[in-house]
């Protein structure tokens, strides 16, 4: 090796494999996704759900990297300025196009989470146009507004934030901006579609229709929870010093503490209200834990990432209920409950735990507020822009597929295949 | 880039990135064991099964941060100091979160391996019960007396062991300390649990139960494969300089040969036997060719580890005919074979294919021995606490499940939900 | 730590750790080709798949490590002098036995792909057979002239290539040398084997025959796809320094940018010709964009990306009709439009939009031709041998199964055993 390297070079590299290596463990959340919507669902749609969920990916990635990227990083209040297809514009010392993989593969995961509470009953093109709003506008304004630089996480003197509340948004890896972003968007959508045909009888009285294949379910949480160490950890975006190297330990520690705190609590909380330990509520128990420790798993110490797992975990079974027997809306693998939910929870927990004993933490007394404004202000965009598409696609087209369609499967009618055959 | 690192720190942090890696990898072991075990069970118990495999890792991710840890890196002779929930007492320059993390995972495989041999007929809250006595207890302490610098690897003037043999008990990645440990609770706990309904027929003699799904299963053991070039190459600990790169290599390579060679040797054996190639039993001579690596993969040549595999693989074909038709253990995955036995073995042959032409070999004519007394001393240890404690808990309160709930499915009794619908 | 590093040092070891982490995710895609193959074939022969795919990676590693790897990468001109077992030979800085872990993952891949167009009516015997063909001879050979430093990648002045063409054959990361390799062997062997039996009608007209499970074959891609993030960004071997961690990152996001072209493409294609989007074809599409792009990745920008993934995804749709209506041949998975068809492509396209504003380019004029150049004789070499070596066992032992055991599954017959139980 004749060529000579400083030691800061070797840390922008050691910096860009750790960025890398999440990037792919974030980009490896898809297929777990998917494995978790089609477990949850039923054989008829299984070729549907896998559709969508390549779908969303492959659009979101083109779409991002044409304009989304510009619009979330470039410079501008409400909105980024669009570059089309150049990327260079942004100003950071690790490579730009691996920023932009990292990037990518975050907007892809808002948008993939939206697919599981409107699955089994919409039309796959209305899927494809909204995959392209949420990939284009959605997404990117509110990450304009946060991990862009905008107002929400601007810490300069005089900036709204730190006006109001002396402090600005934290949210570390997307517990907000990424998860409750599809949640909320989840919630509308499954709202303005309607309930599956038999989901609810004449009295109103919900039936569970239960998963195809809770194997792959199964699977599906163990990718995903896999994949969310490189979603936390990898967010630090750095890994050379001490400083980083300690972060990313703490992250990956208060990541799986979380994790396992809410699958324990869902557990003990569903044994105890339905007299059994379910499987699949403790499914998504892990997922409503790792959910919530995002915004804050790095300020909050191991305790606090327990306690976080451990009530998002028992919150998200009556959120589950809720959104099920009171407000009567279906959302077949409680998508809107886990990250909707679960992910503005878990911003606002932040403000409770996060401590001084921790890392990199420089709180106030206005952290709360400002974990609270932000989370609100942010899954107001996300309901209130996912009101104004799916309505209006559901004026212009129809977003729901005929009941005959529904009856039979998606499978059949939208690809002329089924997923399952001898 | 302001920040000045020093060389020292950047080798720190690389060895930090490759333990973390490692710990992402070992954990992604969970699903592997979860598959293989749904994979050669019936579908009427696979949501119990994918239960008892998040719990573990979930109940021993809390434990072994709570105390576990501590008993096991604490100061004392026979266990360590307790520390609840304090795991900075450790001296490591590598990030303490980290580490934990990583020792965190290895419990979790001990622990999981019992699953499998347990299958199909054990109450679930009496799995939960056993998974705590594991990671608090069993693990801890002969994880104390190994990795935790105890009486079997304290290499000392005066010691033990170099008083007796000389030299120290070797055993780098686990092949007694994490797998037979598994293993050897997983045979005792399957003898007391007694065999499934209709294993064995009034002349007691042995009918096979086809596995459910083999597909999940062989995911299973690639995705097994896959963890352990973390879980073997990660036990280095460290990347930074030639001795750890060419470490890690080497120990790479190693894994990779035993796999190989366990599985072409039981695919061979099981052929000229049963007259079949069988890919059940290809599949766990993988198995057993890794788990007998991992006690000399750094030690054993190339050509010594395919050995090590080959012998392996040939044995487990032989130990899962003993324990099936002449012991009547009903052992549904095979475990106390693949990880009680072969994990044994790969200990000992260590002891006789370590080479000095290997890599960081200082060996003596007493090292077979020291191999032998590890290996029995761990296995004692594990069995006789897993005898204690299954006995124990059945005495108490009963393992099995009723006859008719073994009959129609632990899935449906345990659990309220059957892992398969339409 | 009180070891003294250079940064030169601590530079091959972070190299390792990418080539270690690339050799990672290489091996996870042997799961990923054995639920493609399975997903899309049907239940009988599900084990038989699993068992096959195993296999080939096991032999493959044995084999390649005895003999393939001296015959890829020793001195020599039509092939490598062979070294039994012994690899130190290989002069390079990075650690040699990861260096052989590396290719030897890469040699497994043209091995496995091979097996989809063959499946469903191979003897188990012959495919071992041909296994260790490939492993020790052909894709050997074919590698020395190329990433061996043999004649087709001679940059030295006065070589062949630079004679004719002014620049040698550049294939990045295996667009010809891997699956080209694979693909055409594939489709050779499909059409020695002849179509499984119903598969074109009396009339010889082409029957679909659905394969079993999509969830698992969209599965196996995202596994294919993730582990191709491996593949690409890893072949550069390093990540040290400006230049290697930008080419990696923009390895990455061409790799991705492709894969999602591939895909859409291949969905639209689709949707226009047989008037539904589907999911078998969506798959092979970003198989299609990934074996594209893996010859250019370094060297086209992110749109000459998206234009090959494009490119490749349109064309497999026809390749695919081609050879099923056309030529006639039975290819279960399309292994053969997808690995021989998009990686000959794929390699000539880098010859058209490789750019200079890219990495690492230097091109000339005649870099076309190069290109053509080597995708030809390659190809030539792979298909000619794969025809000997298919007509070869096809007389001495016949490749093909009895009718009977065709039609009943080749599971019971040649494994004895079902992949799927109740």
């Amino acid at each position: 090796m004749d060529t000579t390297y400083t030691i800061t070079d070797l840390a922008l590299s050691l910096d860009t494999v750790w960025m890398l290596l999440a990037a792919m463990l974030v980009f490896f959340m898809q297929p777990g996704f998917a494995l978790v919507e089609a477990g949850f669902t039923r054989t008829k749609n299984t070729a549907n759900i896998m559709m969508k969920n390549l779908l969303d990916f492959m659009m979101g990635s083109l779409l991002f990297w044409a304009v989304g990227f510009g619009f979330m990083f470039g410079t501008g209040g409400f909105i980024g300025m669009p570059h089309l297809f150049n990327f260079s514009f942004y100003d950071t010392e690790l490579p730009v196009a691996g920023f932009l993989v990292f990037q990518t593969v975050f907007c892809a995961t808002a948008s993939t989470i939206v697919s599981g509470a409107m699955a089994e009953r919409t039309k796959f093109s209305m899927y494809l146009a909204y995959t392209i709003l949420i990939s284009v506008i959605i997404y990117p304004v509110s990450g304009h507004w946060t991990w862009g630089g905008g107002w929400l996480m601007n810490g300069e003197e005089g900036s709204f934030m730190m006006n109001t509340f002396g402090t600005t948004f934290h949210d570390f890896a997307g517990s907000t901006i990424v998860h409750s972003v599809g949640g909320w968007i989840a919630l509308v959508g499954a709202a303005i579609l309607g309930p599956r045909i038999g989901k609810y009888d004449k009295d109103k009285k919900s039936r569970a229709i239960p998963g195809h294949n809770l194997a792959l379910a199964s699977l599906g949480v163990f990718i995903l929870w896999f994949g969310w160490f490189g979603f936390n950890p990898g967010s630090q975006l750095a890994a050379s010093g001490e400083g980083n190297r300690t972060a990313i330990s703490h992250v990956f520690l208060t990541t799986n503490l979380a994790a396992c705190a809410g699958g324990i609590f869902s557990l003990l909380v569903a044994w105890f209200k339905y007299k059994k330990p379910s499987l699949s509520l403790t499914l998504n128990g892990v997922l409503a834990g790792l959910v919530g420790i995002t915004a804050g798993c790095d300020l909050v110490s191991p305790m606090g990432a327990a306690i976080i797992g451990a009530i998002c975990g028992t919150v998200m079974i009556f959120a589950v209920d809720f959104i099920d027997h009171v407000l009567k809306i279906d959302d077949p693998v409680g998508a809107s409950s886990v990250h909707g939910v679960c992910g503005c929870l878990g911003t606002i927990l932040t403000g409770f735990l996060a401590t001084e004993e921790g890392l990199f933490y420089s709180g106030s007394a206005n952290f709360l507020g400002a974990q609270l404004f932000g989370a609100v202000v942010v899954g107001c965009w996300a309901a209130g822009m996912g009101y104004v598409v799916f309505k209006g696609l559901d004026m212009v087209h129809g977003l729901r597929v005929p009941a005959r369609v529904e009856e039979e499967g998606l499978d059949i009618y939208e690809h002329g295949e089924t997923a399952y055959n001898s």
